[in-house]
């Protein structure tokens, strides 16, 4: 292609939208398989320190991660970190449910907004990537201390790279 | 301004490359008080279910952080994870080094970059945004656990929102 007509760099930042939402959705299929790995008996009662059992940092998870895309996107903001689940079965269901409602509605934010301030939930304004990252990386932090359950209980963990 | 000269549209995707150092450089800090908040005993001796102790954990940050970022600039791949602490004021030192030399290195990285797959450190071959999310997501996921080392000793952890 002659140099002439090269459209100029139009550097597209860091990672694009799409790149971004199958990064998260590495890390929550690996969450899934924590989830997995946890002892019926134990993922709703077991915990290291006083700290909420996994069960339940799973269920913030889901409750942040639909509701705050779904957010973006409509504008219309549910309870945060409102999501229960009553056993392991129901758990992954709505983990799997989630999945496909993030896949669904993340490609409809316009490539534009993720740099626009916004107030989600009516009380947290930061911009629209900020508050994506903020929900993938409460997830790698609660995770990350899920390990630190498995590993109390005897239990191997998943690979943390292992991310298909 | 007037619709007709308007540039068009032009997506800069999820997150700036500057959006996206100043994100991570907020998860140092935070890390960096999760390292403060050890006892000088615990530091280096204490862990959960046999998993390696946070100054350990924190060294291995170290050794990731600045070599990627050095060896996605340069093209030059240092050892992986080579770093060691002797002392939590070894440690610190170390960490408030490393926090300069991103602040130096990662504005250097073409913007149009991020997207190159590359071989980090002769073994890992992913786009550039892919290996940098791995190091800052690695710091997430082990500062989980630190969390986790903090509770069982009962020291509260610093707060995880804030990042300043």
């Amino acid at each position: 292609m002659p140099a002439t007509t090269a459209a100029p760099a139009t550097p597209s930042g860091f990672i694009s939208p799409a790149d971004l939402l199958t990064h998260w959705q590495g890390h929550r299929r690996l969450t899934r398989r924590v989830i997995e790995a946890f002892p019926e008996d134990k993922l709703f009662t077991f915990s290291v320190g006083g700290m909420r059992p996994f069960g339940e940092l799973a269920a913030e998870m889901l409750g942040m991660a639909e509701p705050t895309v779904r957010g973006v996107v409509t504008g219309e903001w549910k309870q945060y970190a409102g999501a229960r689940a009553a056993s392991k079965a129901d758990l992954l269901r709505q983990w799997d449910e989630s999945t496909r409602q993030l896949d669904e509605l993340f490609p409809r934010i316009p490539a534009d907004h993720f740099k626009d301030t916004i107030t989600a939930f009516g009380q947290y304004t930061m911009p629209v990537h900020g508050i994506i990252l903020y929900t993938i990386d409460n997830e790698i932090h609660h995770r990350g201390q899920g390990y630190a359950y498995l590993r109390a209980l005897g239990i191997e963990p998943p690979h943390f790279w292992v991310r298909d």
